[in-house]
């Protein structure tokens, strides 16, 4: 078998070729004219970012046929090369870790899944390596080198340093992610919040493409919350970020694993619905897909735990639109299976909560399977890659 | 008397412009290499932004004697031209109206101060009016015309519409302000909310001079909270951010004006502290600085009612810091008169409320008189005049 070819990531150093890339990336292929247009930058200015991106192969100029109009020169579209470059992204959760090789596009190519059964990090790193080692090998008939790979899980996460300072779900504390991935794959590993990475994701393809402001909120194990803020994602001075599930919004509440009471988390995270639907309808209940479906059975006490939950949600939601006012919220997670049981207490609560002209904020749902987290992890090897992960 | 010679506002259209007049008037004098590091910008991108600046005299060039090398060319220092323009600055309290003439530079030349018995919008307009008349007859002597005028009130402010939608304490809703306050003053007039105002003067001069992620939390009257965010203030999609003040922190805490129960502002606000420190008590308590003699005078009961309040606060800011990660909270406001009431609760539940390495978060105290508020509304009317609110 033959090396594939290498690509080695060209330094594109300028904040403007940056945003060039990015903004080519969600909404190309556009004239360089168009691109001037949404990035505020001068055509001189323009020109000047493209050129690095061009003869580095990421970005290419064609003529559109189609466009091309019937006196005078046709539009050059300058678009992202999604077959330059390979990557992987993946999402590890409590049981399972998600991997997926995408293009420079970030375009999912191939995706695999894998159960773990411990939540150790030597042994979820190995099989995390298995996983890629199997992506590497679908990588080769593709001809071209994979250039990175993101990681991404829940919790305090330092990207700057690769270390996963504290994920209570994996029970992880200042885990060097990042130099131990390297180690066992051999290639650049960028490591991110879990919801962050899902953010970037939904920021360049998803609800979130020409929205400078808005707030992902995502609902299942954990409640997180990704958030973009004048176009950009917030990674909080200290890497601790959209921690809306660690929000405390009754003092009465139940304890929650972080150490505090009547966090949102600890009364409308997976686990926490679990065991109430357990002590209210006495039944032994062990896992989410039980309590769902006493609660969609109709059994009232499992139904009134999902509306406690779907008020803490809301309140959350209303904490962050006080906080920020951002355009859009978009809700997500596993746990929109059990939406049905909790939306009109989400916005009712939510509401209820936002002050003033904000309660006019646009709050939606999309579901956005664990591929997608993935993708989101591979998004951010490509915003190192590209060296965005300052835009 | 003769008219002073008029200036017009010249319109600074880019976004580096913009930038570098921000960066020039927070860290000059500046060389033009040391503009280009502090804002990223290219040699060639510093000299087409200072171009239109220097022709329209709001930035001047001169040689800085004192650092002249002893070989070589000296270095040419850039500076905003203070003297160029002037500016009114004014915030509205529920008791009193504070108005500055400022400079381009944003320096305090005069301040003036009047008592208002009614919060009725009209009345409230025409003793700013009459202030405003005083400072423009001040600003005859300075022989340069007055540009603009900032007004910041409390509350959801339109700034964009200039309308003020809902301010709780003034108890206006939808009150066209700027076109009014245009009307009497024959000023451009830029109204926002007071913290957001309050916020724009720190970060060019303040405690957030440097810092990207900032935020400041007003405490007294009202709880409120300015947010900047890579490096830009926040003003949500809809006019409303920083809410924190509404923030509902106990479901069975007390009502609160805005119509929801156990907000931060209905236990730490001034109103809520000195009703409640009468009801521990059983003495007619009518203002905040009875409440906090009988505090100081070491009543258990009262002392009780502002630790209570400190806790709030401390929760509010645990929000912030758990949705945004800033890098510093500033606490200001006249509430900072009771700070040593309740600095430790603050601090104690700020640290057990913040999630991970958001903790770390550097929370400082700094007071700001009324003065520095209106000196922030005339920062809005100098963003306004060069075009720079958007940065």
């Amino acid at each position: 078998m033959h090396s594939p070819p290498r690509t080695e990531a060209v330094p594109v150093p300028t904040p403007a070729a940056s945003l060039v890339f990015t903004t080519t990336l969600s909404h190309g292929p556009l004239t360089r004219a168009e691109i001037g247009r949404r990035t505020d930058l001068s055509p001189a200015a323009v020109t000047k970012a493209v050129r690095p991106l061009m003869a580095a192969g990421y970005l290419v100029e064609g003529v559109d046929e189609e466009a091309r109009p019937s006196l005078g020169r046709p539009a050059n579209l300058v678009r992202v090369d999604g077959g330059r470059a390979l990557f992987i992204g993946v999402k590890v959760t409590g049981d399972e870790i998600i991997a997926v090789l995408t293009d420079l596009c970030c375009r999912i190519r191939v995706a695999r899944h894998v159960r773990i059964t411990t939540r150790d990090p030597g042994a979820v790193l190995s099989s995390t390596a298995a996983l890629v080692q199997e992506l590497l090998t679908e990588a080769d008939g593709f001809g071209v080198r994979v250039s990175g790979m993101g990681l991404a899980v829940s919790g305090d996460v330092d990207r700057a340093a690769g270390v996963v300072r504290y994920s209570p779900f994996l029970d992880w504390r200042d885990v060097p992610l990042a130099e131990l991935a390297q180690a066992v794959t051999g290639l650049p590993v960028t490591v991110d919040n879990d919801v962050r990475a899902l953010t970037v994701a939904e920021q360049w393809f998803g609800a979130g493409v020409g929205v400078p402001d808005f707030a992902l909120v995502t609902v299942g194990a954990g409640i997180g919350c990704g958030l973009v803020v004048h176009g950009r994602v917030v990674s909080g001075a200290h890497g601790v970020a959209g921690e809306i599930g660690h929000l405390s919004i009754d003092p009465q509440g139940p304890p929650c694993h972080c150490g505090n009471t009547g966090c949102v988390e600890a009364i409308a995270g997976d686990a926490a619905i679990v065991r109430r639907v357990g002590e209210v309808t006495g039944l032994s209940v062990t896992d989410s897909a039980q309590a769902l479906e006493l609660a969609h059975r109709g059994d009232p006490g499992a139904r009134e735990v999902y509306a406690r939950a779907g008020e803490a949600i809301g309140r959350a939601i209303g904490a962050v639109v006080n906080v920020l006012g951002p355009q859009r919220v978009i809700i997500s997670g596993e746990g929109l299976a059990a939406y049905d049981l909790f939306a009109e207490q989400i916005r009712d609560t939510f509401a209820a909560a936002a002050f003033g002209t904000a309660a006019q904020c646009d709050v939606m749902t999309r579901p956005l399977p664990f591929e997608e987290w993935a993708r989101g992890a591979a998004a951010t090897a490509i915003q190192s890659f590209i060296g965005t992960e300052h835009v």
